[in-house]
């Protein structure tokens, strides 16, 4: 079959006053992308030939978190049909279909934009396909007035609705799916008579009814149109989003003990039989392998776990961090761009930063890899089995060789050989009744003020 | 108009003997207040003449809490009506309006305090006010009967009800307003012929209405009238505070990454388009800035942080901390009663206590303020722009210059000058091939042993 | 009354395979216990004289686990009666009472069970005692027919259902009780003619029912007969298990501020005035006593909290921590097998392990005790009242005397004695202005880079 091409528009030029941000409403994230991201995600799953966002002016973060894809500019807010018109440009003679979404409905499904797309395609050649849903209360959503055939015969807002029409449970989700052929002419007959003087998308349904062509309905589970106005619908669509990767980090092998503690990103690849304890969070660019535990109460971002790890309570890997199979990582350590290797040991209160720890090295309570001089990184290098004595501090650039041993309480400001061990360390001193001295001292004193 | 005076009673002797608790039951906290002065606070909002809390024998902790308002003591439990006569003695002569309130009932607002108050003061006078409330289920609830003109004819107990009364879903929510002038009298007649010789203030309708009195009925949310008898309540009773003050947050355009784990303190005050990860506890006493960051798993208590700090994740902000503009607190790193000025930053394992950090200054993982002695406090000043190495301890009192440099490992017990490098350090030596003859040996005596 | 002897086969032989885990499905966790042991801790509480676990083949861990249970291999997955059958020889010639449970059903109560195993006793003598549930949706399960004088007829699958007993609410749980006497012939006579070709042991009721044998039905909360086939219905049941352990521990005096956020092991114990925040971690073997409170953010195990002590934020407390009266634990502190005795404070970053804290010793900010040299474990003992300066390394085996001080930043390796001052510390050098070369050098390199 010859390809048919696909557009797909994403209208995110809506200011979003009520989220009360400096920053443009779909940019604002849900399990760690922006919401048009995840559009743009569901819609990539598509294929299209061409993709364009409209964004209002001087949306420049917009247009940047979209690129490579193109934005059209919405100069003035004047409704949704208006909103795709500033779209026609980049269309210019596309005749294949058309995808209209929305960048601040984010949770929307591949799914759903292929059956969209596949009743565009079905025999009788709908002009314009619309996304429709049966909420638990359809309250003051537009309905949707099927015909005889199943066809799409109007959509009646809410307001004016008979009794009849509102008992109607499907409703107009928004999305909307477009013959190109037919789509110019059909929101370009789209008029603003109507109390906002707005140019309504959906008012196509019945210019394209009156002109005798075919509409249609796909239905999608209402969770998957939540939209966003405010910060609080904000928060329902990531519940809803994390919900969805909670299942499926379980129905995938995982163990999460307490998945309402468990915050995803939309991109954490979990393996079988990892256990999650309760309350990590996972931010964006998480890889955990096969059997892994995660403690309770570690926060994860760009890093990768090899099989058989143990990481936390309390533990913090930043980006970079690699931790290999069957190591450890503790409670109040952070790991930042460092290779822990395969059953190394990095147990207590400790900072390993541009760094490698070599296999089956222990690295004692306390430990920092003095990493920065307020101008540049430097990298510290732990050999295979080396022992870190606690409280050490480590100044890079500096390598301690395999097998080295470092005394606690030392500051490593040269390599260390192999084998040696390493220590600085001044003399312990001792001076008898000083501490009583002292005391009774501070209390005299004490004393005496009173 | 003239003022008229306005006058409240919060009933506080209740012992909580459900509670198994030594502390006395409206002293246990809703987000991190007392029950009772949440109470207070919805009371004070109205800005009445007379306030006065009614307590048990021997509950002085509740009337230390409650100070400055005088409290009346209810020798015996022997109902709602002998409760109020208590506080006749502080309210004599007055000839305003009395609300009557209850201590363990915290979630009530001065919205509905106002609507009752407005009640009281129309135009048929009403002796009474009810509050009344509409619960998803009635249950054992008193049924508020009304009369033809909309006013209360009687409430009627759940077990005395005929099957009509009980299909009436208006309930007794406990709270009344009343005519001063009458309320004495009303008061006073109330009997405690009953199964438990209980005095019962909802007797007084009755008493009002045979002497041709109007009642009035005013209405709230269920939810504002939850009261709490055991921890499982007081735990409902806080889940229902949390919500009013997440959604209350995000309405003012901040953004909760997970509302549900997000618990604030009744006086958190955020900026805009602040961004609280998951898992942050704020303590009493906090305001955030705009556009500040807080990531996961923080806690913060009596805390000021500056616009577009960072803060977190783990990080730990105690009482008189204030973090300036731009800076940033990392993991792990507690912050307690000390000033971080602007741009300064404290990213890992640092407890900075009685300090000042100077603007831009950068404080090394590890790093210390020693700053008691076992017998006082001591303060630490550390210049713009310093650098402090890492696993420093500062011992204060001690002032580290603008500009100055503290090396990596150094214990600095004297003063710094501006732009000079401090260090305390032993010379590193190294022993060549000690690691392995040490594992020889301890592997040599494992061997021996068994 | 005579003893009349009691058995109980639990049957665990499911290979779980929607888990997609290398654990056998029953040794699934739930509040920190194998799903198998909440089980047989049911089934303990009824003193039964045998108990038989009934196994697949291959699951020694599951042997190891119920040991000292004996368990029975059923060779092949053949059905539920074929599995009680794999029992019959170690319950060969037994008379008294049997009940039948799943290993993956850890929420079912001994109340439940003492309840089947009362109606199986019951006048009439019932050779088969089904336990029945109302689930929300009966949906696809079983429905159990009653006859008039109330005892259990038949059990209906649903696809064999009529309309008539569609409507039947009361569904087979699947546990059941039998007379010992009567059961082996009942289960030798199931047979395996229908789809599957299994033998399933509901069919045990016709087969007693045409003898002319009673049967009988008990109720239980469709809660406690949640079973787990999959990680999302294992977090189900975790979910349900909290809520149990939650409520219980409110109802015993326990403050949580927020009990969603608060994860129970199965064998947490809380005194009254006990304040746990939010988002806190019980693994196995804690013990709180009165007036702990628990701060947010703290991980517990194998712990015992005496009267009075603070713990947290961000603590955690390791098998073997022993934390006496009054004592205070601080944020990123790590405890473990140790006590830290009455009054004692440990309240930043440090870790202290294998120690003694005597009574009102004071350990400052960053003591890390170092007690494993790579190859062994060593004992610190700090003494009473004794000060130990911040960024120390205490080097086991090592004594602190009881009054002791030890200076900050110290590493001490030899003993110290009782009121003693001890101190390793290299002397504080200045080079004045060496920080402003520096930076200039720095920024110099930098400029020529670019």
């Amino acid at each position: 079959m010859a390809h048919r091409p696909l557009a797909c528009v994403i209208l995110a030029a809506g200011k979003g006053t009520r989220m009360k941000s400096d920053l443009p409403k779909v940019l604002h994230r849900v399990a760690g992308r922006p919401m048009v991201g995840h559009v743009l995600a569901a819609v990539k799953a598509l294929d299209p030939d061409h993709v364009v966002v409209v964004v209002g002016p001087g949306m420049d973060s917009v247009a940047a978190a979209v690129a490579p894809y193109p934005t059209a500019v919405q100069q003035e807010q004047r409704g949704t049909a208006d909103a795709v018109r500033a779209a026609f440009g980049l269309l210019e003679g596309f005749t294949g279909d058309v995808v209209v979404l929305y960048g601040d409905t984010p949770l929307v499904t591949p799914d759903t934009l292929r059956a969209m797309v596949a009743a565009r395609r079905q025999a009788n050649d709908p002009a314009v396909v619309v996304l429709g849903m049966r909420p638990d209360d359809p309250g003051a959503y537009g309905r949707l007035i099927l015909n005889a055939r199943g066809g799409l015969e109007k959509i009646v807002e809410h307001l004016d609705a008979s009794a009849e029409e509102r008992a109607v449970t499907l409703c107009n989700a928004g999305l909307m799916a477009f013959d190109g052929a037919r789509m110019f002419d059909l929101i370009g007959r789209v008029g603003n008579s109507n109390a906002k003087n707005e140019f309504y998308l959906t008012d196509v349904v019945q210019i394209a009814r009156v002109s005798g062509m075919a509409c249609a309905v796909v239905e999608a589970a209402p969770a998957e149109v939540v939209g966003v106005n405010s910060r609080a619908e904000l928060s329902e669509v990531e519940r809803l989003m994390q919900r969805r990767l909670r299942k499926a980090a379980m129905d995938n092998g995982a163990t999460l003990c307490d998945p309402d503690s468990t915050l995803f990103s939309h991109d954490t690849r979990l393996g079988r039989d990892v256990v999650v304890g309760a309350h990590v969070v996972f931010g964006p660019g998480v890889v955990v392998e096969d059997g892994v535990e995660i403690k309770p109460f570690c926060h994860l971002e760009q890093t990768r776990v090899e099989r058989g790890a143990v990481i936390g309570p309390f533990a913090r890997l930043r980006p970079g961090a690699a931790i290999g199979p069957d190591a450890h990582i503790g409670n109040f350590v952070e790991i930042k761009n460092a290779t822990v290797e395969a059953g190394a040991k990095v147990n207590h209160l400790s900072y390993i930063g541009d760094a490698r720890v070599g296999s089956k090295a222990n690295i004692g309570a306390g430990t920092i890899t003095c990493n920065y001089d307020g101008f540049g990184k430097y990298h510290t290098d732990i050999g295979a089995g080396a022992f870190i004595g606690s409280n050490s501090a480590l100044v890079a650039p500096v390598a301690i060789g395999d097998g080295a041993i470092v005394g606690a309480g030392s500051v490593v400001t040269a390599a260390v050989e192999g084998d040696a061990l390493a220590v600085s360390r001044a003399t312990q001193k001792s001076y008898a009744g000083w501490a009583k001295r002292f005391r009774e001292r501070k209390r005299a004193e004490k004393a005496a003020k009173a």
